[in-house]
Parts: C-alpha cells; structure tokens; sequence
C-alpha cells in the first residue's frame, strides 16, 4: 500500500503567494470594478531589454535550421554563458571563480529549493527570520525540520535568526551551530544588506565550524552602495564553505524567461566528498538544462550593449523604490530598505498585524503587498513592498496610501 | 558539522550518458580525424517546425512589450496551453482529464525524477528491467532503495520486473506488491509497446493493491499501430491510480527548449490525501514555470499546421528507424522496437557484453549507441540505437554495420 510523505503535513497553510493570489481573486471577483495595484509579488514589470529580444530571435533562428539547431544542452550549461558569468560577475570583482564552478539552470528558486538534497536529513539548518519561505518549506518536505508549533509559528529543529530593527536586520552568529546555513543579500523581505566585514565573520565562522552556507545572491544587480560585497566569494575562504545562487530573473527581467546558476566551488568539500560532484550528479539526474535560447538571452545580459539597458533597467526599478520611500515617509510610515534591493521593508501602523495590513490595504487603497508574518514570525507587524510595478501604478498607489 | 547525502555513494559509476560522452570525447581526442556518428542518446537532430518557431518569435516580440510582457507564469503552467493538451491529448481520445489536472514543466526527464518526493521513503518501487536510469536512480539519492549488489547489479530494496524477448519485453504483474511501479511505453529502451488489455491490468493490478503507477508516455507520439493506447487515462479506473509524464522532446523535438507535462487526476488520493495537492505544493515550491515563449511553442505544436509538421517530422525519424531495422537484419542482426518507438533494441553477436560492443562499434564503424547494461542487467547483451541521427548518418552508420 503506498505511503504518501508525511512532512508535507507539517507545511503551514499553502505557499505564500499562492494565497495572496487567492485572496486577491476573491477580492476582484467581489468588486469587479477595484482597479488593484500589486506591489506583492516580486515579479517584474518591464519588458525585456532590446539586446535580449535581439539574441532570442537569433537564437530561435538558429533552432529552425538544421544546421544550427541544438538539442540537449551540456550538462552544467553551455560554455558561451558560464564563461560571461565567471568573467563578469566574479573575475571582474576578484572572485576566483572557474566556469566549470558554475551550474546554469532555470532559476534560484528551484536551485535554492533542490540544493538540500545532496545534504543528509540529519542536518540542522539555520534561517533568517524572516526569510524566503522557500529555504525553509524546501526541508520541510525533505524532513529535516521537525514539526511545526502553531503557537511560536517554528519547526522545533530550526534555528531562526532574528533579523530586527535592533541588528539592522542583519542576523548574529548562531550560538548553536548549524550545519546548513540560508543567508541572502541584499535581503529578501527586509531589503537589507551585509558589508563586506560582517560577511567574512560569517565565512570565517562556517570554515572555523565546519558549517556550508547557502548564499542566495539573487538580488545582488541592486546594489548601489560601494562597500556591499556582490559575492560571497569576495570574502577570503568562501570558496572552502559556501555556495552561491545567481538568478537572471530580478537582474534582466527573465522572471518568465527562467534563468539562473549555482557556483559550487570544486574545493568545497563534505566528509571527504566534493559537492561539486554530488550537485553534478543531482543535476545529470533530475534537471535537463535550460532552454538554448533563454541561455543565448542569457549571455546577451554580459553584452555591452545588454549590459547598458538593464542597469538603466534597474535604475527606472530604483527610481520607483525612492517613491515608495519618500510617500511611505511623507505617511508617517518607518520603512526599511529600497536603496540597495527592490523591496521596502515597513513595519504596520497601530500594531496591526502583518495579515490585517493586507486587507486593510487592499479594501482601502486597493494595493496589493506582502505580509511580512508570511516570511517567518520575526516579520510579524511588518509588510514588503516591491519597486517592480510601472511607475504609474507606484505613483498611484503611494497617492493612495498617502491619503489613507 | 555538515554530513552529506550518504545515497549518492550507493549510485553506481555516473549517470550512464555523461560515461557514454566521456567515453566517446576521449575515443575523438585519440583519433582525432574519425567520423563519429552518434545513435547513442535519444537527442533529436531536426530543427524546429515552422509553426513551431513562428509561434515563438511571435513570443519573443511579445516578452520585448510592456503591454505583452509576461513575468512569472501561473503555477500549473498558462491555460492556452493546458487547454489545448487536455483537448487534443485526452479529450479527443476519450480520456476524461481536465486543464487543471496538467502540470506543465521543463520536461519529462523531470518530472519522473521529482515525482518520488512527494511519496514517503517507507514506499517500495517497481520498475523495468532494463529501464530508463532516471527512476532507480531519483530513488537511490533519496533512499528508497536499499544498498547495491554488484554482482547482482540490483539494489536490494527495489523491484525489478524482467523484460526479455520470451514475454516481448513487457513485464509481468509482480507476485510481490510494489507501492509505486514505474512503467513506460512505447519503451525506453526496448522500443516494445503495450496493448490496451495488457494496461488495463496493471490498472486493475494496481487499484485492487493499493498501488501508484507511474507512467511514462513520452513516446507516444512515434506509436503507429492502433491498438496501442496512447495514455493510461484510456484504460478504466486510471484516475484513481495512475500519474502520466508526457513530454514535447521527442514529440516535437524541444530537447533543447524543454517542455513536457504531467498528469495528477483529482480523484487519485492516498491515504486520504489528494496527490495533486501535494504536487500543487511542490511545484508551486521547489520550481517556477516554464518559460511563457516555450508555453506558446508548445501550444503551436497543436495548432492544424503544428500538428501536420510534427506528424512528417515523426514520419521522417521512423522512416530512419526502417532504415536501422532494414540494416541490422541485413547485418545479421536480431533486433526490436523501431515500430511504435524511436528506438532499436538489438542483441549484440556473439555474446558481447553491451559494453563490448560499445566499444567494438566504436572503434570498427564510429558508430556510437547505448549499452543495454546501461539500463539495467537485463539490459545485458543488448544496445540500443536511435533513429534521431541525421538521414545521411543513419544510411551511413548502416553501411558501416553492415561492413563489419
């Protein structure tokens, strides 16, 4: 008789953004006439930047001909776009990187998602709190959480690390170690970030304890400040203990395109084992490669002209993070980064929780956020708002929230 | 202090087609002016379908539009696409499965990959023998398969349902029950099919044990004979005990742009629970959609012209498979599939080991194919071909065949 798995049970209520889609049709479909705006979800807006289209029409071009069609993709990638990555994301910063470090795939999400798996059940992971809930489901479902008290809203065998007003949102070192460590910076929820000091205590601290750490860089292309590492492999000793995830979906707008890598140094190794091989393996098992063609549109990121368009792509996103800031500001509201990430960080007027927030913004100024009690207990009596709506709607909805 | 996944030791060697390709680059680095002709992996070699590739630069102009753009794509995959697959695929031949019992993704190979996880580890497998490495070896990593004999060549804890010539390489219903059995017709490797009686038992096998199949329909569309069902959902009682990964690889040759399905019927719970929520939740978890200009491909792949090109370009790759089966009998050969399938099973002369004759096929004709062993020990003094090679190379790998 078959045995379905029980960890799934232990999953608080359903994935984050599948209920605040929920809500929200609930919401339209009983008052068709509300004009929503979504600031919610983190999924960009605009179109893709002309160098991109370019190389995808070329690309698809390629796949109409005999002679330039291409079938599978290599393993980790093709060697055209590992190598733009190692050039320019890590060499041009000192990074040490090797294309063949790098894994290409359809995006951090699933990479974030699929990486504990190499790793034993019997590992103690640590989050931020709040975090990304998919770290967290992610070993939920794999068993390596233990279960959920309603009450404190944690997995008893998980370490959270309090992220707060108080450390800048910058999470600790752990006085239990953990064996697996979630950290991403610039930081979603909150829009933090990490200097380049206080990171390397983290790198000196998993090499000192024999702990990985799973860096999730996704956000890295926001960075405005000098003094923010892009990298994990900007710190000395990264390479003996982390790994890193890249995504192309907030850095070039591929959130419907799919596309990201994961860097897993080959000197990082387990019990003796390389987890460059266990992740090669994992990935020639149970991946297949991404698309040719989002992967040529992938290397037309690095192009010069590519290059150009999507940092004045960011800098319009950024643009719309400072109106967000100034009317959340001018509302009285205490909010939190919008300078070097795309999310604003708010905490709730009145002490209302992070849920009651969402429906009061939705049925008061039709503004769709996320609650930050979604990312964990530490984001109670906070909210996430994105710089990735048109900038119409940005205007429009701080007007809104102006006027509450 | 971090512990890896202790399963991947029990993997034995690498997965098979990364040993075949290393195999296969060190034999050209040797011999630098061979003529190498590859039969071995099932990649296609046609380029994309008119249809195909005029639906996706349309796709491209869209996603290079603010008003067309599209960012992350709904959980389940977009309902143009859904629509059409549960219209053309299930509806039109009586197959009662709605749009949103279909989960899109990048591909089979996937699918059948991350399908075990949502199934608890306490469940034993069943599969073919020989079989397609990507079931055993997802269960391997997660520890559903006890330790592996390697004289035997067999894991402990698994199933193995022999396929030979005496019962036409379609299994037999196992004495002892297996909670989840993986089946795939037409056959990879074997090119053997299953006739609808013969299906129908293994649904009603399956629903009096309280058994889950796993079915893998990604050959479907090379089946010519009528006889042969082209989704479980055509025998009765399916819904309630069998999930379905179809694919658009080999169907329309997106191996490199990766798209394929899976099929979760509503009705199909165990232990009280919904399969398809659990799925729902993995998904919407551990993965992000496929790309929306690979969604629009794949919904051109029914349109009337899609479905005229891809029929020819099918037609073409079976008339290559006539030309294997021609050749190898000529040759002296006995051989299977290349009837319903893409692929040709053939006995290796002489007792050969599959990898023997990996490497004597290798070395006398340039001719490379995938050791049956590969597949599994009843795969052993077996070889698969493919007929996915250009025209040309087929009559060409023939010739040599027949030379020998």
């Amino acid at each position: 008789m078959v045995k379905i798995n029980q960890n799934y049970a232990k999953l608080p209520g359903s994935y984050l953004f599948s209920t605040i889609g929920k809500k929200v049709r609930e919401y339209s479909e009983a008052h068709p006439d509300a004009d929503i705006i979504r600031l919610g979800i983190g999924d960009v807006t605009q179109p893709l930047a002309p160098a991109i289209i370019s190389a995808l029409h070329s690309a698809v071009d390629e796949m109409g001909a005999a002679e330039t069609f291409r079938g599978y993709a290599p393993d980790l990638g093709y060697e055209f776009l590992r190598n733009a990555i190692a050039e320019q994301d890590f060499k041009a910063r000192g990074c040490d990187i090797e294309p063949d470090e790098i894994f290409v795939s359809d995006g951090a999400k699933c990479d974030c998602g699929n990486i504990q798996e190499i790793f034993g059940l019997d590992n103690k992971i640590a989050v931020c709190d709040p975090v990304y809930p998919v770290y967290v489901d992610s070993n939920v479902m794999a068993g390596r959480t233990g279960t959920y008290d309603e009450a404190a809203q944690c997995f008893g065998d998980v370490i959270y690390m309090p992220c707060t007003e108080e450390n800048g949102f910058a999470p600790e070192l752990p006085g239990e170690v953990p064996d697996l460590i979630y950290l991403c910076f610039p930081n979603n929820p909150t829009g933090a970030v990490i200097k380049k000091d206080a990171l390397q205590a983290w790198v000196d601290y998993a090499n000192k304890n024999g702990s990985v750490i799973l860096y999730d860089a996704a956000y890295e292309a926001y960075i405005s400040e000098p003094e923010v590492p892009h990298s994990i492999y900007e710190c000395e000793g990264a390479k003996t203990c982390a790994i890193e995830f890249r995504s192309f979906s907030k850095t070039a707008g591929f959130t419907g395109l799919r596309l990201g890598c994961t860097v897993v140094p080959k000197e990082l190794t387990v019990e003796g084992q390389k987890l460059w091989s266990l992740w090669a393996r994992r990935h020639g098992t149970k991946y297949n490669g991404a698309p040719y063609i989002v992967q040529r549109a992938g290397e037309a990121v690095y192009s010069e002209e590519g290059r150009r368009q999507i940092k004045e792509q960011i800098a319009w996103y950024m643009g719309n993070a400072g109106i967000i800031l100034d009317g959340l500001k001018e509302a009285g509201y205490t909010a939190f980064g919008g300078v070097n990430a795309p999310y604003i960080w708010l905490k709730t007027p009145d002490r209302m929780t992070s849920w009651e927030f969402f429906d009061y913004l939705l049925s008061e100024a039709g503004v769709v956020g996320t609650p930050g009690s979604g990312f964990g207990p530490g984001g109670e009596h906070y909210f996430r708002l994105t710089s990735f709506g048109s900038r119409e709607n940005t205007v429009k909805a701080m007007d809104r929230i102006r006027k509450l």
